[in-house]
């Protein structure tokens, strides 16, 4: 195990009926954005919900902020920059899924910055990773999608369709001071996504599992444990999808798989989300779904570098036994593309009927975002990813 | 799963060499009483290190308070809290094992009461579980002894000799601020406080665990992590004591065991640390040792009770497949006693060998501290206890 470094400040608050605590968890004199995407958290009633608890117990001046997209977007969010600053807010309320929950982070740290009338600083500050922001307005969320796992760490990934980019950050002043999950308000989301969150938070996972052992047992078993638990009620849900006990098992799994936990003292490889951030700017692919098309590919071409753990994976999470190392490896790929394809999500990127990937391209983007030392001992250059890319199409 | 809240805000610094982070961690100008036990903190030069690191960048004023022995007693506690008033501490660093840290909590707590010269408020808050006491001086903790979690979590127990009690409270104003793991730390240990270390922090699992389903799969599968690790790296740590791997794994899980996670949204059945408890009180026995001589009569006597859980113990964690399900539940329980006996730890009260149990005084005792409705239902009166007892003597 490596040493490490761990501290998650965010107060869960998990279960059903949870979201009427917002009249205790919100300053009682805030001036609150209740920040959230599309239609759905009114259609659902979530929003109006929030609204009635936040009523509750204070005197919150409440402003509301809709629209903010799946891969939110960096000019969508500087307009939510600008209604904080003439609102004076200084309580933000997310309100969805891990695009409005990153967007809203996003808000947090860039409305701190003085020069948001180009919001020139805003983007400089992304291109470097938020490292020069030192503080943030407090948020607080409301998760309504179980998936990425903002809820509970301090990252976010931002787009700009203008520019194609999409690019992370992680700033300790991002953490939610609390965010509340109530599993059964995943019960009205569609199939699909309920879906791309599981295999969003699958890959999670893996980043942080599949590199090479530093015998690291807790992380390792706690990360088995997640992928087995995910391959369990993944598969379930779907056959049972109003069964509440599979839903919060999938929504606590999700936040486990990234509030860095399984992430301290081991080695991590996030290229395959590298790789299928670039595919969501190119293609509008759905971040899920760029992740089954480049995993599958990944493991492949990078079986050699990651045999240990992809026989450790092998054998503790699919249960393989039978045939020889080489063979134990290519079972555990094809169990991982099985189970993807159980859950009607792509693994090559002909299955989505969009024309032919234009690989000199993603890799244009990949080398225009300096994705060009990826791995876990960051060594593997554009032509690993060109190889990744022409296995997965 | 049920309805929960999680809130740990202590940052783990875990490592090798990770003591001169002190020198960051602690305030520049901080009032510093530096709290011990015995002296092996002196004599294995981890005090020194401590010491050498606070006086790096900074003005730092510090005190040392050594003599806080294992069941930290409440007098000793209160000499410290003297010396807080008298000498204006305002940052305590515990360095030692769960008793020094949970000593220490007790200390920060209790010097924010105003009536420390007669030590009666602080006797009162502790037998209210210090609900009362909404502040406390800042705590960083520098562990050297893998077993209680103490470092991750905002409980403790403290001792009264005098009164032959012994009790705990929790209270989220105790977490520490930071806590640095040094696993090389560990070496200087005694094999028998390993052994003592692992054994808690087994219990600490099972008290978390063993008790009915609710569906839980993180909470389960993480425990059964936990529990299969301390017995596998319990067993190898004997042969190989200077395996920096095994050390590394024993801490971190031992941490893991009671920061609160496995034990969201589950019933706890914290009975074995409730009998074991009035063990220490009454003959000065290890606490770890009082809990495998409790444990397997526990799990005997409650076996009905505990049926489905110990069938999933029993398949999980120690992979036991034959019989019927009398019979794989009690060679789970010859397993777990096996395993203690392994470690050279008692399961049975004649196997320490200071005479017969006098039940009726434990009994009375567990009555005094209103010990009376144990179990994950509360249901468990004194003449299940007095059963456990008669099968632990």
């Amino acid at each position: 195990m490596n040493n490490f470094e761990y501290y998650n400040p965010v107060k869960i608050i998990f279960g059903e009926g949870q979201i009427k605590k917002l009249s205790e968890l919100v300053p009682k004199d805030a001036r609150v954005l209740i920040t959230f995407g599309g239609g759905s958290a009114k259609r659902t009633g979530t929003l109006d919900e929030v609204k009635t608890a936040l009523k509750q117990n204070g005197s919150r001046y409440i402003l509301e902020f809709g629209g903010i997209e799946p891969n939110p977007e960096f000019d969508t969010l500087m307009k939510a920059v600008e209604i904080v600053h003439k609102e004076k807010i200084n309580f933000l309320l997310a309100v969805g899924g891990g695009s409005v929950l990153d967007g809203t982070k996003f808000i947090a740290l860039t409305s701190t910055l003085d020069d948001n009338a180009n919001h020139s600083k805003a983007w400089e500050a992304l291109l470097n990773r938020t490292k020069e922001i030192h503080s943030a307005i407090p948020i607080g969320t409301v998760l309504t999608i179980p998936a990425t796992g903002s809820e509970m760490n301090a990252g976010g990934v931002i787009n700009n369709s203008e520019k194609k980019a999409k690019l992370s950050f992680s700033n300790p002043k991002a953490y939610p001071i609390f965010s509340i999950l109530d599993p059964t308000k995943t019960l009205t989301l569609p199939m699909k996504q309920v879906m791309n969150g599981i295999a969003d938070a699958f890959v999670h996972v893996i980043e942080q599992y599949l590199t090479y052992p530093v015998n690291a047992k807790v992380q390792d078993h706690y990360a088995e444990s997640l992928l087995k638990i995910l391959i369990e009620e993944g598969l379930a849900v779907r056959t049972q999808p109003d069964n509440m006990e599979i839903r919060k098992n999938i929504m606590w799994s999700a936040t486990m798989a990234l509030n860095g936990l399984i992430g301290t003292g081991v080695p991590q490889d996030w290229s395959t989300h590298a790789i299928g951030h670039e595919l969501t700017s190119l293609y509008k692919i759905d971040h899920a779904r760029t992740l089954t098309i480049i995993l599958p590919a990944l493991m492949k071409v990078l079986k050699a570098d990651k045999r240990e753990k992809l026989l450790q994976y092998a054998k503790n999470v699919w249960h393989i036994s039978n045939g020889n190392e080489d063979e134990r490896i290519m079972q555990a790929i094809n169990k991982t593309e099985e189970f993807f394809v159980q859950l009607d999500l792509p693994i090559r990127f002909s299955n989505l009927n969009i024309g032919e990937m234009d690989i000199d391209n993603v890799i244009y983007q990949l080398k225009a975002h300096n994705m060009v030392a990826l791995g876990e001992h960051k060594k593997n250059d554009l032509s690993v990813s060109r190889q990744i890319l022409e296995l997965a199409q």
